[in-house]
């Protein structure tokens, strides 16, 4: 007998096919099998900067075509997803290119180089809303089980009022002063350098998973190194050095309306730490811990119960009752990085066959680039800054978002 | 420009879509996008007992064609790799009708019911190696990158000559007296219980990780809850309670001929273990540490250096420098649970395509059943049983094997 | 104005002034401050083999008197308690006199050579309490907080029935095979080596925190080395090596009448495990976890709650609802390992001044001995021993003894 | 034949029997039992608000004598140091008296409620230090082995140039909104709540493991609770609730002039953390890391190697090769919290008997106290406060110093 699938397919083109795209290939390529999903999304056309290599690139990673040019693939008819792995630079000119041409976006993060780019696609992504379309950014974090676990525990009130959020993101790839220099180093590609990169994510995740914003922030940024050697095979290899100009780290303080004081701190030269996303919350009845580096597991204290038993307990988020475990293995069976992103799309693939919004949408984006900009100014100029319009217009948004269904919270339920 | 791949094509049936076939399936949906083989898998047959659950599968998980007979699937010309997932008592039949058929074969683990069927198995499999076939048991743990790295170290003397070797796997699924019966509690489909589902992988990982097999065992079994309510909807759903008929836990001691001195325990009753394969060895100049619960992870204490700076290290098992994570993603994003059978699919296909051999064969895989055998017999007997023959019969093979490629120790370097 | 205690003193007389002597005496000399007792202990006379180095150890740990001659302490009429730090072979002939002589009588571990010496000391020790006189042995690791908490959670029904304990004590200080000869390695004057020096603690551990005694036991010996260099300066430096008549190492596997599966390793082998004694209890309802190398926590899993939330909690165990707490310092401000003795010493002052009893008793000391003994027959000649009579014996002495107030739960309470 | 020691004695003068009196006088009450040292330290006299307070606390530490009257106590011609565990408000007067009266002095942390005291006071003991008298501040977790050892690898260069500090110190006895009032929350007795009694800990942790101070720095402060309730008993007992004056919480970031960026976050309300001050050093070679509640430990990760093998290895610090080590037990067996209390007693009465100096001295006291009025100073008017003149004035003194033997690096090895 044959199997026939009669499900409506969706059809994904994916703009990059560097590290994110690959990421990105996979988790389409798997996320039906793991979810069962009322739509297939099917591989379609991967686009890169050059003809051979996106050739190359669409054999490998299991696309039907590939393109040299993304502005092909944006404007043909049969492309329903526009998936954005590109360097940070061209998301804005892409992500607006999608929209416009009626496409569901999904688009990595940071949304954008600056909040003047940001604000203009929220205002983009919240027409194209009107009909119906989707525009996510891939803060893929969002979608680790154990921090959408978090997220439950927080906004059950299971640890009460929030006092402290404590984030880090330590990466060691910077540490050694003849690591290569890549586009990564340039701030006209990369807008900035691990404030953009690491910062993003435990931004949007401390709002994400608390339901509060930052209003004020104070900042210090740092470049270890100032020139790296050029990669070898780039453009610049003839270069000896070539100058970095974002920064290697940063670490700020922020604050809330209401009582919480945050510290985040982000570096690409913490040696030995190799992907460690800590975060954790203190409120006045529990606290939380996570760290990347050991995804399946949750900390949680609980400060009721015995006095002699209480502690932080490790919990191996793999649970049925665990927020998107249902599609995966049993108890104990872990899930790997990567598996964020096979959420990410199933997340994504609901919402697109329904209807549904989708977080972070790019109102969430652009409030992460109001942050990013006021740390900036913060680290000029010294002193506290307000990050005061796009909180505002957030208030609103998040009143609305309030009362809808949001998908990732219910994803494990 | 259309992608057109110009790979030969390698068609998988896999027989069983239960937790194992699923696993499987999605192993070689995406080991090709992964690593990129010379020869790409094809999700062509999936087999089950029932017409509709099959077929339902099939879509699922992405096959092209269903059927409720696994001698189809077998006969057909079509086909070939048979991928076998089934229980335990129906590997025997399966795997010799396809050996027979002059299909390559990897069989879930344990390979048979006892050591007289895996006896069989091994004559046959070897039989087939003469014509090129490969048979391959699935103890995908060899795969974890961590304990790969773990076996580097080992022989490549890092640990010297090896005392100790601590092996347990605990679960607690079964902690429950009231968790439903199934058939791994039905010895006529099991072989065993904790013993045959568990012990099989740390026989096998001690064999494979250290190089040395258990020349003599004893052992103790334990079944905790006699009987356990029939699953709802299940074939016995209308009696009340169903006979275990197996093991919940066991512990052994096992010797080499060489001055090791291993001690095992498994069970599916220790409660808040949901998936905890720890693994130690000690040995005269450091020793190895490693949990599944955290399988991105490898412990390791190197007795060398100066005395004030000597401690467990934690390494981070991501690095381009491990096995198979070239394929992978950069340093600090973690793998999962089921990656591990993505390795197996890859080390299959490659010798697949390559003619070479790939372990663990079914001669390793008799080497476990008779551990087991033996441990029995020590449970119901009393006293040290030895392991004579089958170690007699792989002596002969490890040294045809130690001059050969092994697949998986190069996997990634 | 001048400081002047009312309190009465208890004088302590030690025999011995090695490692453990040092240990011993510094309990003594704080544990009125710490625990502020009724009855004040001094630390009177020290006694050791050479008169020269009894007067320095005098000195050095604040002793009144030396001497070389321990029956000259046990004789004094001004001693009150006989503090017994030798190596095993002593115990015996010291304690006998000393009780004998009207002393009470805190004896190190193992009480014994044998479980025949054990036998006369248990009815030695059984008289003496009916002239109200103390008899205790010295296993510390009872005096532990955490472990003390166990046993706690343990007889509170916590964790419910229990079905697996598993203990471990692992050291390193013969991983070297150079590591020098003492008399620890003489089975004429330590009777065994690992199994009795670190094997006699998990007996009594296990025994103790559950309340279980072990019916039957099966086990494995192995010496690694078989000969050492004489330590420089011993009797035997003109040897170039000394044989080594104790074991290394030792499994075994240990049954209760009701249920219980318990596993057992020692060794002074395991290269890198500085100190590690494990203790893991799985029950019914929930699990223990304890490590000495981290003797300030335990970990505890509670399988009740919602499921979504369950884990094993870090306690750390240093709240005053935690044993022995009172006494110390805020949450938080760890102890160390030397503190278990202060802890004992506290209970033995506390019991001699009532006129309690004070467990572990010379019974439960024989007890641990018999299990020794039965470990050993196994070893030598295979197959299951039980452990009948002590056990009888000490049923007898167990209810008794449930009526009695035990001293070490209620410590911290 | 009697023991007699012909040790000199130093006769202590405690001021102060609370929390800090008690771990004080327990420490000086063992070090030379295990040491040994060449002079024998005294309980002389301890001095308390209330004489009969002061009386029983006199009897329960073993002191000869008690006063309600510090300025008795410093005036007495046979106390050689006065030990001031008293709340900070009156640390000043108490040592600048008995500095005046040439005796030693060790002062509990922070030194002084300001800065301005704090000058005073370095003033004073430069003059002492002429005289031959110590004046040592209490920050005696620059006395946990793993710190001190810490200090050895970044001196020794083993991590390279630094380039991050990541300090904290999280307790949680405030997390409770109804936890009691007490001296330590009155900003007139104490000065700075957390900032002061935790933050101190941290800022000389940095400067004296680093060998660097911080340049500029900037914070926040926060107090998440206002008012508390009068303990009971106390003087305010009387009325509901007592004001909060102090911080509850503080979040810095500090520069040093040469490349380090360093972040602190202190709280009394981190639910769940008990006493953890975590420590983590990035340099470019290497890093490391260490949290109180496991103080045995030290992280470390070693950037050199085969890329295989590097992990953060967890070095247990309990060998004779670490420092303090020597003095205590065999590998692995631990020490706790107040030994850190005797190895400050060890130091401080090593360099009383042979006229060396003993840091952290009032001047490295001085420091702490100019950086925490720094961070009030921004956390009041924003912006980042330079920390100019006692980094001039340290600076000659430490150049000074390298010159000078430093005691506590020395201890261990």
């Amino acid at each position: 007998m044959t199997s026939s699938s009669q499900k409506p397919s969706l059809a994904i083109g994916v703009v990059g096919h560097g590290f994110m795209g690959k990421a990105h290939a996979l988790a389409w390529r798997v996320v039906d099998q793991v979810f069962s999903l009322p739509v297939h999304p099917e591989l379609a056309v991967i686009a890169g900067r050059d003809k051979v290599r996106a050739r190359v690139a669409a054999t490998e990673l299991g696309f039907r075509e590939a393109t040299d040019d993304w502005r092909h693939l944006v404007a043909r008819d049969d492309i329903d997803v526009v998936d954005i792995c590109t360097p940070v630079s061209l998301h804005a000119a892409i992500a607006e290119a999608a929209l416009a041409a009626g496409k569901h976006v999904l688009c990595e993060k940071p949304l954008a180089m600056n909040r003047a780019e940001a604000t203009a696609l929220a205002l983009a992504a919240s027409e194209a809303r009107r009909r119906g379309k989707l525009a996510m950014v891939g803060y893929n974090y969002r979608r680790v089980p154990a921090l959408q676990l978090a997220r439950r525990f927080c906004l059950d009130g299971r640890i009460g009022e929030l006092r402290h959020a404590r984030a880090r993101y330590l990466q060691d790839w910077l540490s050694d002063a003849d690591a290569p220099w890549s586009w990564r180093l340039d701030v006209a590609e990369a807008g900035a350098g691990a404030l953009a990169d690491l910062g993003s994510h435990l931004i949007d995740l401390v709002h994400h998973i608390t339901g509060r914003r930052l209003v004020e922030v104070h900042g210090s940024v740092q470049t270890f190194v100032d020139a790296r050697p050029a990669a070898p095979g780039s453009d610049n290899a003839g270069n000896k050095h070539v100058r970095v100009t974002v920064d290697d780290a940063c670490a700020f303080i922020g604050r809330s309306g209401d009582g919480l004081l945050a510290t985040f701190e982000v570096t690409r030269c913490a040696i030995g730490r190799k992907n460690q996303l800590l975060l954790e919350l203190d409120g006045t009845k529990g606290s939380i811990a996570f760290n990347l580096e050991r995804l399946n597991e949750l900390q949680l204290y609980d400060g009721s119960g015995p006095s002699d038993a209480r502690g932080f307990r490790t919990i191996v988020v793999t649970e049925p009752a665990h927020p998107y475990l249902s599609g995966w293995w049993p108890p104990g069976h872990t899930l790997g990085w990567d598996d964020t992103f096979v959420h990410q799309a199933r997340d994504f693939v609901l919402a697109a066959s329904d209807g549904q919004p989708c977080a972070p949408d790019f109102t969430d984006g652009l409030y992460v680039q109001a942050v990013i900009e006021a740390i900036q100014t913060s680290a000029a100029e010294g002193g506290w800054q307000r990050i005061d319009e796009p909180a505002r217009a957030q208030e609103r948004t998040r009143h609305g978002r309030d009362s809808r269904r949001v998908r990732s919270v219910e994803a494990g339920r």
